[in-house]
């Protein structure tokens, strides 16, 4: 199984239907698992998607609308009966404090899992570590809503035949890796002579928002964009009414931005066929997903 | 259709499985519409059993662990979305009325519902009209549990022919129905004798509970007992000690308290096949069924 892989647990803006759940998504991304606004039913969608409480590590609320976070209630109390020692990491509207509590403490359980509240407030890098930045616009929606964004850092790749032809060894093939420069024997070498440079994969996910500058800026070069498309075009009017997108918008979004990748979702209810929003958006832009619920993509790699 | 219809919405104890959805019930009696217990998914489950917000008149909750109530958050919501115009009336044990308070204020909405909260404390009647009778008991379960009961009130079904062959018309009916007798010209008529009798319908609901005296008094001649059976006899102790009933417990209680059908429900999910709980009930009692998610049964017209 790649380990880069975005699943859809639901697809459904507002409210359920009968083939698409409330909203839900799940990110495993090598030994992290990002799960994003879980709606009502999350828990049981993880199951039908072979997710285990588990395999989370940190979770993502764009805002408190109960089609974004309604199941993180049912969530946490899975991760404390499971008891999944590690910690996980809850990025949430600050502004929400008063939902993330009364779903933190919706019913009667044992609270166990070890949660580490991450409330935001600004436009801004919210996690760091070797590998990854992740950082956070807001968006523009009916209530106060925020994008993510899952940066892999640019690493290289050695090259091991070129390193023994210089006779580079050891310590100070590190060395070399690290400064980016090694001087023996008044020789210099440059690293970008045994090496090349490996990219970082990056995941944008800009859930519901009109077309905001934000939206651009998240989605920039993104190999993946997770987008919603709650209306289609016929009801652009409503849509920015309503603080949504179109199938178009996604799609201008996507190639303005260059990214690599759409995924379309969170469809409103009045819409029966999926169908209708890929071709719509394959008129702008071609590398386009519509996924139904219990789907999964892998996350593409570079351009 | 039957207008006293019971529907199993999820048959899952605790934690949702593949094929079992979190609790949730819903009574379709006459013009109300009782739904009891909706645990996480309540609100799109409803959608596979053809039930809108709008059939429902009354909420009931046992207790306030996360398999029987998470799912009030959406399903309050929606009331609202809807716009339901008539007044819902939710009972709930007041010990929990802080998770009542976290579930009904666990995400931005328009609160627009009407919604009479009413927490129960002690074994009563909570509910009466010119039809019914609502009564709860306390259960005995490791939270605080309460047990609901359903009685129609009994009355006369008149005979038409012996009322004209005496020579009884208009406002005499009625006045002979409401006070049982009657007299014209030094003559005494007894309603006995004009009319049969016709027994009120009940619903029993017994959750979360290990045996006590109030499953048993809930259950009394109750034309329809839907029972939990979390467990099978093999596990009898862990039944006890975690205040549950096995399915030969449940059909104990319907044998000794004479009810006239057992429905059989909220299964642990060590189980997968709700076959071994019916055909251990049945060596007990015989009028009994084992639901899954989206069976109905109707409520059978007395003995």
């Amino acid at each position: 199984m790649s380990q880069r892989r975005f699943f859809a647990l639901g697809t459904a803006s507002q409210v359920p239907t009968r083939s698409r759940n409330h909203n839900g998504y799940f990110l495993r991304w090598d030994a992290e698992g990002f799960l994003f606004d879980p709606g009502e039913g999350t828990q049981r969608q993880m199951i039908h998607s072979g997710i285990a409480a588990s395999d989370i590590t940190k979770i993502f609320i764009t805002h408190f609308h109960g089609d974004h976070c309604l199941g993180l209630a049912g969530v946490l109390q899975r991760l404390s009966l499971d008891n999944v020692p590690h910690k996980i990491q809850i990025f949430y509207p600050k502004s929400g404090q008063e939902y993330f509590d009364n779903l933190k403490n919706a019913s009667i359980y044992h609270q166990k899992a070890i949660i580490e509240e991450i409330p935001i407030e600004e436009d801004s890098v919210i996690f760091e570590d070797k590998n990854l930045t992740i950082e956070t616009k807001q968006l523009e929606h009916s209530a106060e809503s925020w994008g993510y964004r899952v940066n892999e850092k640019d690493s290289v790749t050695m090259l091991p035949d070129k390193l023994k032809e210089a006779g580079i060894k050891g310590k100070n093939i590190g060395k070399l890796q690290k400064e980016a420069k090694l001087t023996i024997d008044d020789k210099t070498f440059e690293l970008k002579d045994f090496s090349v440079e490996k990219k970082g994969q990056s995941f944008a996910f800009v859930m519901d928002t009109r077309l905001c500058d934000n939206a651009y800026k998240l989605a920039k070069d993104a190999d993946m964009l997770v987008c919603e498309s709650t209306y289609l075009k016929s009801e652009t009017n409503e849509a920015h009414a309503h603080g949504h997108l179109t199938a178009t918008q996604a799609a201008e979004i996507a190639q303005k931005s260059n990214s690599n990748m759409l995924v379309l979702t969170h469809f409103s209810q009045r819409y029966p066929r999926i169908k209708d929003f890929l071709v719509e958006a394959k008129e702008i832009y071609k590398d386009v997903v519509a996924v139904k619920d219990g789907d999964f993509v892998d996350l593409p790699k570079g351009k």
